[in-house]
């Protein structure tokens, strides 16, 4: 049981690590330094977390990445928009 | 044996997601786009996905996040050390 209440703080901590990133996307409409390659990755590795928790049955590992893949997903397209030159 | 490979390969992705983002900022020596708070609550829920593994035993997500912690760390000093002001 301890392990599903650690796996639940972990998940929402990296869950919502984004969103202030996201916000301040949105807030300032600058991406200038954002790295279009990390959150590539990251929403590809991200999709194989959840993949795992799947196969594993590990709901903390499933709904905090599936969350993640959302919220870099919104930021990625945000950093299409306001910059295209910085998708490379 | 699946669910090993699956994490191995998502665990490789999220680690090294933050490296292009690190490059970008010591090559730039620019900040101001990234959240210091986003660093922050990623590093500390990394943080607690180490301790998660370590009690399920699962070694992809022990050196996955482990490695994810020390990158953040790092680009986290660089935010202090460019822009301090954005450490807020």
């Amino acid at each position: 049981m301890t392990e599903n209440i650690l796996g639940t703080i972990a998940g929402i901590l990296t869950s919502i690590s984004m969103l202030p990133q996201l916000i301040k996307v949105l807030k300032e409409n600058n991406v200038e330094d954002l790295s279009a390659l990390m959150l590539i990755i990251l929403i590809i590795g991200l999709s194989f977390w959840v993949w795992y928790g799947i196969l594993k049955n590990e709901w903390p590992i499933i709904i905090s990445n599936g969350f993640a893949v959302i919220v870099d997903v919104c930021l990625l397209i945000s950093l299409w928009k306001y910059k295209a030159k910085y998708i490379r």
